[in-house]
């Protein structure tokens, strides 16, 4: 059995974690190991970088900040995501280029091409086998937050206008590379979304 | 008065600090401004960088590496250097991207070309006006460093091999870009060294 390697995108309030959480216990179930991990913060080094990024008091410039994801990234797939499809494994992961392309190329001052560039050098040009992006209504995931009554962090705090834009970049992502992406609507049910996921995993096993 | 960018570089030992110091002195008896500056730590995103990639316990992959050290960089020079050149100071600085090809890319696992190309987007294309090289043989540099009975870091601990590496990709680096580096042979005087420097740096002002 060789690895599989699955993403989720989307903006936060999308359903990710329930959706990544719903297909490993699928995986298990059919005899998979599976490795589930995420972006920033999936390794040691990663959660010390994740905490510059999100909770620096100052200025963190546009091109650190994207370093500094970028370092986290090339950490976390040569010392995580590599060894364990090296070993066969299924790795689903939350969040990956797609989101450093959507919120730092398309919400900010870099433009999306220099950032793809810049992922692809940090991990060797690594892309998923599957990305599945769970697309939102801004105003709708903005309401699932509140109610959530979560503490939001910088970036999160960003304006909805922002959120907007990210979702419109996600799109484009998806278009430009239409057998790596199953884009799906996250107003769906919980059910319906990860009956969509098995089908599209299944096939790919 | 417009700014001036100059960088020491050189192999740990090769007195690179005594001799930035005796320039501060100088120039402030000019009557310019300095800013003294270093990298990696220039910054307090980038002291906490440092003590990920020099202090971490475990593996930090190769890119991961260069891509922390490339954040440290913008984020130095977009906060700190940009600011002190455009209101018209002179920034010495210890350390720039001659360190990171040098290290990185010559004495490790990269290229050259891509370490410089990362570093060169970092900083938006900033080269200094200066470069001086206090060049020292590995041997002599190793037996000054023995004497400070210092304790070595992470990068100072690697094979003298290594540094005599380093030491080529230095001379390499100025060879290409005459116009830039000042090469002075660190094994002389410091006060001979410091009248070479004194000399290269009045004709710049």
């Amino acid at each position: 059995m060789s690895g599989l390697f699955i993403t989720f995108e989307g903006g936060d309030g999308s359903g990710k974690s329930t959706q990544a959480a719903l297909l490993t216990t699928w995986l298990e179930g059919q005899g998979r190991s599976v490795v589930r991990t995420r972006e920033p913060g999936g390794t040691d080094v990663g959660t010390r970088i994740r905490e510059i990024v999100l909770h620096h008091r100052g200025e963190v410039s546009p091109r650190a900040e994207a370093l500094l994801y970028a370092a986290d990234r090339a950490q976390h797939i040569a010392t995580k995501v590599r060894p364990a499809l090296d070993r066969g494994a299924v790795v689903i992961q939350d969040r990956y280029l797609d989101s450093s392309v959507a919120y730092q190329g398309a919400g900010r001052v870099l433009g999306a091409t220099e950032v793809r560039d810049l992922s692809l050098w940090a991990v060797e040009g690594l892309l998923p086998d599957l990305t599945i992006l769970l697309d939102l209504d801004e105003s709708v995931a903005r309401t699932r937050l509140d109610a959530a009554d979560k503490v939001f962090d910088r970036l999160e705090a960003e304006k909805q206008e922002f959120h907007g834009r990210v979702r419109a970049a996600f799109l484009d992502l998806a278009a430009a590379e239409p057998d790596r992406f199953l884009v799906l609507d996250a107003a769906a049910s919980v059910e319906s979304l990860a009956d969509s996921i098995r089908s599209r995993v299944a096939a790919l096993l």
